[in-house]
């Protein structure tokens, strides 16, 4: 896989542990991506087809060349219980390489949603059919099945650099990737950070200052913050 | 109409045939852009102002000067039953052409909806008078009425042509223009299009691989394609 | 506040008047800013976070640095019951500074929501809170807590000028900004133009056209506009 | 050319008049542009590869398909002396589709230069060739061959309507189309328009202001110009 | 100049000292923009429209409507020598305002340049004039004279608040704006950061690192940076 | 390095072989880009600061946060004779992070430019000095000193993927990232292709046309092309 990563599909792809992806599931992408240290997200202008879309698997990766889809159904065939597929493009572009009958096949072969750095359409029955996608844009355009990509390779998706395996998480927050080696213990720093928030919340809502809750005062003071009338 | 197209209103409009408008408002819009052959679509920025909008109509084109609605005043006379108002732009501009009370007047005069490359207001109202709107922009700033530009003439709408009675397509997925002339054609390819996809949904959804259905394999291997492990 | 305006926390806002501010909730954004005379609105990239949210009050004006939250809490301190906080940043970033945390805080200390030229997350739990929220985008991006910026200094905010204590007017056709000095004046403006408009629906309903209802035939015939069949 | 306009190529084009032309080759784009009636711009987005670049000649078009540029192998065999080859997308693409190999082919051939609706590549080989090339983008990004698009129909360009044989003209102020039929007419207005200018600049330049030249004292008092001190 | 400010020109505007814009024209945008405590800088999407162009120079400020160049007319009475003119528009609009006939009316009557949130044309010939323009757009396309915006109001251009009579410093790096009363003091803390920085660059060039001149290692420990192999 | 990549500064980098690099010193953006195989271009936005900046060295990578340049400080101890610094940063940030004083200390410390998924300032003095930056902003704008990021880790440019001790190739057309591991191989591809290209050079500017020196005629038959007069 070096010189030329493209006409590649890797068929064994260690997942990350399925009782890990189990346990992030239950985490939002904000509390998943502070519990990793604020890195692993996608750039924002990945948006989910419809409010509440939510998804938490394991990667089957795609590279897609501008205006073809043919990977996404070689990608169909590597698709496990549990995976989400995650596809990248060589270039920007906003046709639309995924719609329902995709969507179709990859559900019968046990895939719970799609990313893709790239446009999708039949928006109103992939909401029907609760199938979460994450896209850059919405497009009727379709596309062709001509050039080579790749499948299970890594690939940088909206910025963010993902590994066939590795756990993403999506919701209407954003897109984040946890790395296979770490998804345990993202898992428990991410419960973690959780618990820790329900306090904060009861205290704020209280009426308590974040100023005072967090000791900012003389932070604040020693930087220089000047309070005038 | 030929030095310069502004300050021009067409009377006369050859619009597409009403059954083939009727048959085609059966569609969603990629059925209908792949009927087509892959053309006709404009630009995914145009999006509907609230989910599930959707529209199919001839259109009676406008040609607006930036900041000024003045000729979509002008349009709503020529507006029969069936008809779209379709909106172009001679620069980019996303200030608020339109809102409610012009979409009073033109559902009062038949309109069915309203494609305009440039900025809408009265988003609320508009859902909820169930006034399907594609637009580039949501805009509360105000235009003026000073300019002149045209109504029924041939326009460039978000990047694609569309005549005066040519069908308008639109819902979740964008906007598709039909050339009148080859409406009632489109409008079979699309039929058949359709039927032929419950088929292939119906396999996909039993597990079958569009690798198989399609007959991907010799071609993939052809091009090169290398499984590893 | 001259030649260096970070590092200042003003206590004393002359808020506008409650009364006028009372007034201009009835009405929306368009209303609003048609009333002003056509100013003070924001450019239409802010966009609320969820459909149908709206809010109306008096601006805490807040002034960020990209990738820094730390001014949002020392502004939680400066709410008072009927605030928006306004936020503005140094330069461009998307980064997410909001979150639920800070919107229950916000909530405790009487503010209506949050008005950012800056990303913003917890989108689910801000939808469920009923906290209106526009933003520039949305964004899982945790920020730090290290530079200071300002807290109740005039600022720009998406384009337009806030002063602390003018009136914010915020829908899903964007936001608009109130200078507390005209913010009575406005009101009645506003009131005034919605009672007009009243008539003017009623007439459009019944068919009759904005080109005779306006006068505008004779103009456009000055203007030079030629009919053609 | 009708239900589909892809898999077309059109070896006869009634090209613009040669005099008419010649003539247009002498004005900028912006006199052009003004003496059609403001209309037949191209999208400012469409920029010089160099500073300086500028040509004048007639259209040959080409309907690309993105990532994909077979059919500029296609569009040379089509060119004439004096031609500009003039290239569309089915979709927004950045892809390099042309670089100098293609540049020596086209300036062998005839051609004058490009105007293309996507990226191109070999900046520094085509400064030094002089070869004049108005794009959306500058991109190394390689294409592949293989998709028909079409060559010699008429095609949205930036936004702009051009048909095979009409002038294009392009300098550092961007890119207008000049429809054949009306080619001399626009040539002698512009040669009209650029003559009256010499006279406007002497008085300007003097001091004169365009306040009094253009006799809009009254007009400005009319529509409520207000001087205040 | 409340409720409505459009429709106003102020003649009487103070403008800053001459002394101090002489000193600020001596630096460039980044020494000024750091010596105001990193405030008053325009958006970087404002560009020179050929390089090396540079000005500095009181504000004459404009608020256009799009794509209505009256208000640049009515601009050029109020010049007086070594004033800019700093146009905003009351929406985004890349239209072409401006161009060499304006220029030539604008330098006769003393103004040494233009920043304008907006488009411009004639390019070439502002280059050969060498009338530095900084603007966010290059477009041929023209503008009417219809609408009342108003000259020497406050006016927010590229994200930065102006008022008539600040100083405007424009380079390679951008544009910044310093407010009249604090000219000098501006100038004077520029000065005193040019003196500081030859020495520092005197002590890189002989390969002392930052970390050791600006003392960061101690805080950067602090910190936490670990440094590995 | 695994669950939170901030904070780290790796000593030890295997840089690609010198005489490697040499050779792809040679070499257009362009051709290295297709002896790769079409990958490893970082998207198009960035852009080199002057026309004919150029560079080619191995990389020494650095991960900011946005509005902070901490990290560049901590990279110049890093350096070694032939490197590039590539600056990626956790979001999309267009501060001006460098200047001509960090460029100084660079250049010292044996740096040949600078790519960086940011802003930059000092442009005229930058090009005063010859100092190669492709940048996707130039910004007056100056950064902090206050947040950890990385040095010597891999990072997501512009996205691309880039490990320290890559080789970094940049010119006009853009930025490309060769892995270490096959710098030879790339070097040699490039060299081959090269060489292939004077020949079809020759051909194309004798009037041969592509068609028939690629033997594209039959394939284009085969896909359906037609010719129409």
């Amino acid at each position: 896989m070096s010189l030329n990563e493209l006409g590649i599909v890797r068929r064994t792809v260690e997942r990350a542990d399925a009782a890990a992806v189990a346990k992030l599931s239950q985490f939002g992408v904000a509390t998943v991506h502070e519990a990793m240290g604020r890195v692993g997200l996608a750039r924002p202008y990945l948006r989910p087809i419809y409010a509440g879309a939510r998804l938490c698997g394991t990667a089957v990766t795609v590279l897609l060349q501008p205006g073809d889809n043919w990977m996404l159904h070689v990608a169909a065939e590597q698709l496990q219980d549990g995976d989400v597929v995650v596809a990248a493009c060589t270039s920007d572009c906003d046709d639309g390489f995924f719609g329902e009958l995709l969507a179709t096949s990859f559900r019968a072969r046990g895939a719970r949603g799609l990313v893709i750095d790239g446009g999708v359409r039949d928006v109103r029955e992939l909401t029907e059919m609760d199938f979460p996608v994450f896209s850059r844009a919405v497009n009727a355009k379709g596309t062709i099945k001509a050039t080579l990509g790749s499948v299970n390779v890594p690939v940088v998706c909206a910025g963010a650099y993902v590994r066939p395996g590795d756990v993403v998480v999506a919701d209407d927050d954003g897109v984040v990737f946890v790395p296979a080696a770490t998804a345990q213990q993202v898992a428990d720093a991410s419960a973690k950070r959780e618990a820790n928030e329900a306090e904060k919340r009861a205290k704020l809502a209280s009426g308590v200052l974040g100023l005072d809750m967090y000791g900012m005062r003389e932070p604040l003071e020693r930087a220089g913050l000047r309070y005038v009338d």
